[in-house]
C-alpha cells in the first residue's frame, strides 16, 4: 500500500453546512462523515465551535466530534473563532483546530469584529490555552481574503506575509491561505504560496481555494506547483459562499481528487466511494443544490486509479 | 497599445452551433460574430464546410464567411473534413482551415469513416489543392482524441506524436491537440504539448481543451506552462459535446479570458464586451443552456484589465 502524496482536507461538514440555511440532523451528519471516511478522507473539518444562537447548524458540535473520534486514523478538525470556542473544542477532544484570520483589515472587522492585531492576540491566547490544557492539539491559522477582499478590494501581499509571520510567532503550527472571495488567479497563487514557504518554511499550510469564477482547480494546480500538499475542498462544492446559481464556492472534492489522481498523484481517496458519499449528503439536505462535474459525467472510460488504498 | 500575448481562437459559431439541435438564423449568427469581434477576438471559427443534409446548422457557411471577411484584422476560419469541404472553403475566401484528424483509430473510423493513414492522405490532398488554388490560406490539423478516446480508451502518446509528424509532413502549417473526450489532465497536457513542441517545433498549434470534468482551465494553464499560446474556447461553453446537465464541453471563453487577464497575460479581449456577446448568442438560441461562471458571478471588485486594447 503506497502512501498518499497529498492530503485532501474535507471541509463540507463545517464550511458547507454552515453556509446553507437548512440544519442537517446529527444522525445525517454522522452518516455523511462515515461515508467521507469510508472514501479514504483522513482529515475532516467536522464542525465549528460557535454559539448555537449564531449558527444553529453547529449546535451538535460535541456529538459530532464524539462520533468522529471513533474513526481510526481520522484527524478530527474544528473551526474556532476565539478562546471560548477553542476551550469547547479542546474539551470535546478534537485533534486539530483552525482559526480564521483575515488578511484584510476590513474583512477582519466585519467577520470577527476585531482588528487583525487584536485577532493575532486572540490567536496567542488560544495557543496559550492549548499549551496548558490540550498540548497535543494542532493549531492552524487559515488566512481569509489572502487573495483579495470584497470589502476593501486588493489585499497587499506584504500584508498577507506580515500576518503569516505574526500568527506563526503567536505559536500556531501552520498557516494556510484562503481565497475566501474567489478572487485568486494561478499566477498569484503560485507567487503567494512560494513566498509563504520562503517566509515560514514547512509551517506553510493548506490551500483553501474557491471555484467562484471557475478557477478553483487551476488555482489548486498552481498551489501544487508551488509545493502545497494540503488542499481544502468540500464534497459537492457545498459552502464557501457561492454567489450565483451554478457557481460553487468551495472547490469540489470529487473534481479535485479526480484531477490529482488522473495526474498520477495519490490522494488516498477512492473516487467511486467519494462519489457515493454524495448520497448521504443529498439525503441529509433535501433540495439543496450540490455541484461537481466528475460526479455528473462519471469517470472516464478505462479509468483506474493507479493504486487502491486499504480502507 | 500593447500586443496580446496569446491568441484566443473562438470556436462557438462552428463547434458550438454544430452541437445544438436548433439552427441559428444567418442574421443572428452575423450579429453574434460582430459582438465577438467587438470584444477583441481576432480568430473565429465561423462555420464548417460539410453537406447541408448532414449539418443544416452550417448550410449558410458561404454567407457567414462573406460577412466575417468584412471585419478588419479578423482571421476567418472554417472546419473542413475533406477535399470537397476544402474546395468550398477556399472558394468562399476563408483565411484558415482546420482539419480534424483523430489520434485514435477507432474514433477516426467512427468520425470520418477513414483510417488515420487514409485521413493523412486526405490532408495531403487538401494541402495540394491549397497550394494550387489558395496558396495564402493557412491549414491547421486539430488532433482529436489526443488525450483519450471514449471508444478505444487510452490513446498512446506515441500515436499522437506519430500522427503529428505525419500531418506536418503532409504539409499543414500547424498541428494542435484536442481533448475531444474531456479525458485530459494537467500532467498529461504539459507532457504532450512539451513533446509536441520537441517533435514539430513552432508548428505546434492550439490547445483545444474541454471542461467535461471541470479540468478545462487547469488544463489550459498546464498547456500555457508548456508554451502553448493559442487556445480554442467557445462563448458560453457552447458545444464540445457536453455529456451532462451543467457540464460544459468546450472551455468557456469568458472564464478562460478572465483567468489569463487576472494572471496579467494579455489576451486582447475586453471582458465586459465579451460578456455582452452572450446576449446575441442567447437571443439567437432561445432556451439553449449556456455556461460560464465569470459571467454568472460578475467581475471581482476592483477588477481592471491591465491594459485596454483599441477595438
Amino acid at each position: 500500500m503506497k502512501l498518499p502524496e497529498l492530503l485532501i482536507s474535507e471541509v463540507g461538514p463545517r464550511d458547507g453546512l454552515q453556509s446553507v440555511k437548512a440544519v442537517m440532523t446529527t444522525a445525517s451528519k454522522l452518516c455523511w462523515i462515515d461515508a467521507l471516511y469510508a472514501a479514504g478522507l483522513r482529515e475532516i473539518e467536522v464542525c465549528s465551535f460557535v454559539p448555537a444562537a449564531l449558527l444553529p447548524q453547529m449546535a451538535d458540535a460535541v456529538d459530532v466530534v464524539r462520533h468522529a473520534l471513533t474513526l481510526p486514523g481520522l484527524t478530527v478538525m474544528a473551526l474556532v473563532p476565539n478562546v471560548r470556542g477553542a476551550r469547547a473544542a479542546f474539551a470535546a477532544g478534537v485533534h486539530k483546530i483552525t482559526i480564521p484570520v483575515s488578511a484584510s483589515e476590513a474583512h477582519s472587522l466585519s467577520n470577527v469584529r476585531k482588528t487583525r492585531v487584536q485577532m493575532v492576540e486572540e490567536v496567542r491566547n488560544i495557543v496559550a490555552l492549548r499549551n496548558e490544557i490540550a498540548p497535543t492539539v494542532k493549531i492552524e491559522a487559515g488566512m481569509s481574503t489572502a487573495f483579495g477582499c470584497t470589502i476593501q478590494g486588493e489585499v497587499k501581499e506584504d500584508d498577507v506575509m506580515w500576518l503569516a509571520n505574526e500568527v506563526i510567532r503567536a505559536g500556531v503550527d501552520e498557516s494556510g491561505l484562503s481565497d475566501t472571495t474567489g478572487m485568486a488567479n494561478p499566477a498569484q497563487t503560485r507567487r503567494l504560496f512560494t513566498r509563504l514557504r520562503a517566509e515560514i518554511g514547512d509551517k506553510a499550510g493548506a490551500a483553501h481555494m474557491h471555484n467562484t469564477r471557475g478557477l478553483g482547480l487551476a488555482n489548486c494546480l498552481a498551489a501544487f506547483d508551488a509545493g502545497v500538499r494540503t488542499f481544502d475542498s468540500s464534497l459537492g462544492g457545498l459552502g464557501g459562499c457561492p454567489y450565483a446559481p451554478g457557481a460553487s464556492g468551495n472547490v469540489v472534492t470529487e473534481d479535485l481528487v479526480f484531477m490529482f489522481e488522473a495526474m498520477g498523484v495519490r490522494t488516498g481517496v477512492d473516487l467511486d466511494r467519494l462519489i457515493a458519499a454524495r448520497e448521504p449528503l443529498q439525503a441529509g439536505l433535501p433540495g439543496e443544490p450540490i455541484y461537481g462535474m466528475t460526479a455528473a459525467v462519471g469517470l472516464p472510460m478505462g479509468w483506474q486509479q493507479r493504486a487502491q488504498y486499504g480502507n
